[in-house]
């Protein structure tokens, strides 16, 4: 029932999947009559789908401890029990972010062995994607949990991203190693001695977010969600300026009929919906949020990502990953000599 | 001697200034021999100049530490202390951020009333000019902090802006009251309450801050040096993708033909130069910063916010100000009812 349009896209978001992902089964929370009113028009998904009916959904507008308290029949919240179940291996979600997360959260509980869950995503880059992570869940971070996004964000680039050894930095304000807060001096130092299937970079600044430089930027949840929103904000702006540059004279108008060819594969890059699905990682199950304002085209390809990340089981990769960062910094720290005490 | 051209292009860039601010005098530090080959291909200039000589300079790669201790006799550290002495009414460097900003802070002192200095500078948007702070200067902001750097912000918007009632914005992750950090929120509620030359709009998100519906950006400075750097980098990127889509085909480099006129002006818009001149605000002296890359007229630019700073008076404007927020805070706090003690 979520996303700005409602059942209508992503039913027909699901059609799509169904195709590429011939295995995979679907089963479709909310409104039946608007549900199977949609689902005649895709019979192939219809041989796969299951409607689970419900008349309540979360609104976009509902406040996350509302929707944990009163949402459990929602199609929201009964998408997320079926992953709690078992019934589902993945919740694709188009609904309300901050509900999603707060629902998942309570509903799914934190995995064993992390602190705290984020929300990742791949954004566009000169090259290609990227991972990046916390886009919001945690306004402020401790190393330690800095430490746990980079372990998820450089799983889920391996998954999402098919990359054997994705290199990972975190988002700092300089790239020297004294540089920024406490906690991301802290966070290098442990991920530096780590020994994962990833490279460490170091801090990476905000103006070589989008330059493809590396695999996975991790930042905590109030940068990342205004580094990302920000990003977001200019292209489109630079985008608008271009489109008025086209249309100010006869002349440009002309240049814009004979680009337009080039100019579809660039709109095509930063297409937000060729990088649908931010990721909720962290938790006992997986749920992956699909952008409101998605078509049908980008609600396959969050589909997508929750399908790569299910089949290939992203929460035991993760569990071992952090087991070994963390045997490794123990092993660091009781190698050092042990510091003076002042204790009588 | 500063900028990635050194002499040459600062000493283009006075000659422009020159021209437009006849009444201004000129005061230029560094290389005796440099400065004067410079300076013959602008009489006007030399006329209203002043070489003050000094072989020292503080490098590009120089800590902000070292150049504190062992800057003092630089073509930087002299400029700054014929401020501090009264001899100049504002410093204008192209060098080093980090050292400018820690001998600046040394030299000049924070102005009374104030807690912590911040930079500021003007970013485009789509539709004119914004001023947006802190950039870097303070990793960690209190609300106090946040507070200080609105009332700089709106100080520096009404005379680099010409605007009688700036419209007043913090950075935040999402737009309700709730929002965001504490600092944040404490802030907010100081602002919303203080009778100022300023329009306060509440909280402001990332995808925003190219819109131009604010003009005055507030922030820490972590996450203000993020979101600048980002939105540059993002700037940077796209522009490079239409090049590469202009390119692409020879019919779309017909377009581009066609279109460059119209694409000069949105390259001008967006060029880094027409937005030039960051201001090290609320210490006992006017400090601006020139980009390293700026060219001749990015000089001039700089020169000409440094020029209108010191003409209106800034200090005074911002203690005035403060004043009036810290007076209604008091007041507002005394109105309040005392909350129940449970002391004995």
């Amino acid at each position: 029932m979520g996303g700005d349009e409602g059942a209508r896209t992503m039913i027909a978001g699901a059609a799509i999947a169904r195709e590429r992902y011939p295995a995979a089964r679907f089963r479709l929370f909310g409104d039946q009559a608007q549900i199977a009113t949609e689902l005649v028009r895709s019979p192939a998904l219809e041989r796969v789908a299951e409607i689970i009916h419900t008349a309540q959904a979360v609104l976009g507008t509902d406040k996350p401890s509302h929707a944990v308290r009163h949402g459990r029949a929602s199609s929201m919240g009964l998408a997320i029990a079926a992953v709690k179940e078992g019934q589902a291996s993945v919740a694709v979600s188009g609904g309300n972010t901050g509900a999603l997360m707060a629902m998942s959260k309570v509903m799914l509980r934190t995995q064993a062995g992390i602190d705290r869950p984020a929300l990742a995503a791949l954004i566009p880059n000169a090259r290609s994607e990227s991972v990046m992570l916390d886009l919001g869940a945690n306004v402020d971070c401790t190393a330690e949990n800095l430490v746990e996004f980079a372990v998820m964000g450089a799983a889920f680039a391996r998954i999402a991203l098919g990359l054997k050894l994705p290199r990972v930095a975190l988002l700092n304000i300089g790239e020297e190693e004294l540089k920024g807060t406490e906690e991301l001096r802290e966070a290098a130092t442990v991920l530096r001695a780590a020994d994962l299937p990833m490279r460490f970079d170091g801090f990476i600044e905000g103006d070589k977010l989008v330059r493809g430089d590396v695999d996975v930027i991790v930042t905590d949840g109030f940068t990342g969600n205004i580094a990302l929103k920000t990003a977001e904000g200019t292209a489109r702006l630079v985008t608008q300026l271009v489109g008025r540059a086209f249309r100010s004279s006869w002349m440009s108008q002309l240049g814009y009929l004979l680009s337009a060819n080039a100019f579809r594969s660039l709109k095509s890059h930063v297409d937000a919906n060729n990088h649908n699905g931010a990721v909720f990682l962290g938790l006992n199950g997986l749920v992956v949020k699909s952008h409101g304002g998605a078509n049908a085209k980008g609600v396959a390809n969050a589909i997508g990502v929750a399908h790569d990340l299910a089949v290939d089981g992203i929460g035991g990769r993760i569990a071992r990953d952090l087991e070994s960062v963390r045997a490794r910094r123990a092993a660091q720290l009781a190698a050092a000599p042990a510091p003076a005490t002042h204790a009588a």
